[in-house]
């Protein structure tokens, strides 16, 4: 019952692995040289185009991990994250402050998700 | 069946979400006024009354990934943390050096649990 | 039926907690005397072993979270993940650059993987 479905899978990860009704993905902007107001609201869209993806959506959020390099974006990041999240069906969410992989990307969401049929 | 349950939802985050047997939380302790000692049993004190707000306790935790500012303050919160593990429960657990999001929190504590019930 | 099942369990940590068909484990390399390569080489060994132990495989991982605390280690480290990933199963994986509690240490890993049998 609890096979695993890959999405996007390439020779360092898998846009996203579904296992159990959950599903787990990663994302960054695809286009870092956004400002960071472009950077968050990309990174959102694609979150929406993945959770679809992989059959579950904003409403089925589980946990977001935000890693934000830049602690003076944080309230810019806020105002966007606050108007996206569905009322009522807000994940779990840390935010931490680190380095990413590449240079000019503002943040990076590791996210966990329910899918809608399980 | 997997239906999710959010516990103290906000706009920007819910304090728990629980789905398919699975509590999913983060604490930063509530008062970020107190030295690292202070912090530190106050925010293992808040992750025990979430545990029991959601239908888990502490020998059901999975994993913890904890997040400390200040490297300095280890050697105080493994003290602590090391006292407050149930003997024969303790959960995966990484540790990392990264800021938080807001001044004067000195740390931040990801979790996963089981419930009891399930 | 969702028992947790605990493996290496010490007054800090467990090296690795099943539930649910799901394992979750952190890894940081057995020997942080090893230099940048030796310690990405070992640490994926360590993951191959502990799959094994918990009853899984390179082709059940979910998620992978990888610390690296110097930037300047994550082409070397990608050298060695792209070759050691199966092609095919690659997980959901996110690369942040923090610093680890303990010094010498060049990597953390936290896990998510799928039980084979479930």
């Amino acid at each position: 019952m609890n096979r695993i479905v890959r999405h996007g899978v390439t020779s360092r990860w898998s846009d996203a692995v579904v296992h159990g009704g959950v599903g787990y993905f990663v994302e960054v902007p695809d286009d870092p040289g956004l400002d960071c107001e472009g950077q968050f609201r990309q990174v959102l869209q694609q979150v929406e185009q993945r959770l679809d993806q992989i059959g579950s959506d904003m409403q089925h959020l589980l946990q977001v991990v935000i890693y934000l390099p830049d602690p003076s974006d944080l309230t810019c990041f806020n105002e966007i994250w606050d108007a996206w999240v569905p009322s009522g069906h807000a994940p779990s969410r840390a935010c931490i402050h680190a380095a990413l992989a590449a240079p000019g990307y503002r943040v990076e969401l590791v996210i966990t998700a329910a899918l809608i049929a399980e």
